[in-house]
């Protein structure tokens, strides 16, 4: 009788990082909480996206007075997404500028579909944006993404 | 000379409530993230208006393996943002069964969203769903629509 003795290394636990996030799941809606399921992420999206800020002194004043330790975590984990990237401000080469990614720009139909939702269920604001999705949505999302593919 | 004294009543400040939510700011994305932004909320409407799932028991087993206790306070803040409602299990009537509000099977449009963003740009599974969003998203919405409106 032959014994066959498997000799088996030991594999390491994959690590968690952009390449390889080691999701709980491989449902696609479950990537997109992933990286922005919290209550902070999409409104620094839209800082960028819809109000032109780009420093982080802009994001801080924002309506929703976001804390300074957590604006620094979301925009790490932002960049680290791909949703943003940074670079380095010409007019104080110490401060960061922040703007969107292909990626990031791609996420304006949720965005829209987030507002319009919100608009049609609760009292909301910004009632001229709202006016515009619900005449043409696919017009404000493709100006935004010619806006942002012109600028990058 | 007159010395006019006010007296001003002190004005508790103000609760928070399902009609009266005190939100950071009045803009529409804030809300849905208030009511949305986190890890967990949106796939537990994914899990019932795409899986039919309706029992905490089967919420728990689903891929991403939520905690007892994170589920069961999600399920109450969906339910007080009117997202979701409870009725009594038929068959067991200490058993809670959970379904979409109008409110809730409004969302789609969002989920919808969210899983092409995440298929366009992530390794993701659920092909099938994400070839069908593709091909007519509309179509896929409206029928989900449909499927709820008739079963409500």
């Amino acid at each position: 009788m032959q014994v066959k003795i498997c000799y088996r290394k030991s594999v390491p636990a994959k690590k968690r990082s952009a390449s390889n996030p080691a999701r709980r799941s491989p449902c696609p809606l479950n990537a997109s909480v992933e990286m922005l399921g919290d209550r902070w992420s999409l409104l620094i999206v839209r800082d960028i996206m819809i109000r032109g800020f780009h420093t982080f002194q802009q994001f801080l004043d924002s309506d929703e007075k976001i804390a300074t330790n957590i604006l620094a975590d979301r925009l790490r984990k932002l960049e680290q997404s791909g949703i943003i990237k940074t670079s380095r401000n010409p007019a104080d080469g110490r401060k960061l500028t922040y703007s969107l990614t292909r990626k990031g720009i791609e996420l304006a139909p949720v965005l829209a579909e987030m507002v319009l939702w919100a608009a049609d269920h609760e009292k909301t604001g910004n009632q001229a944006l709202v006016r515009e999705l619900r005449r043409d949505k696919a017009a404000v999302i493709e100006r935004t993404r010619l806006l942002w593919s012109s600028s990058s």
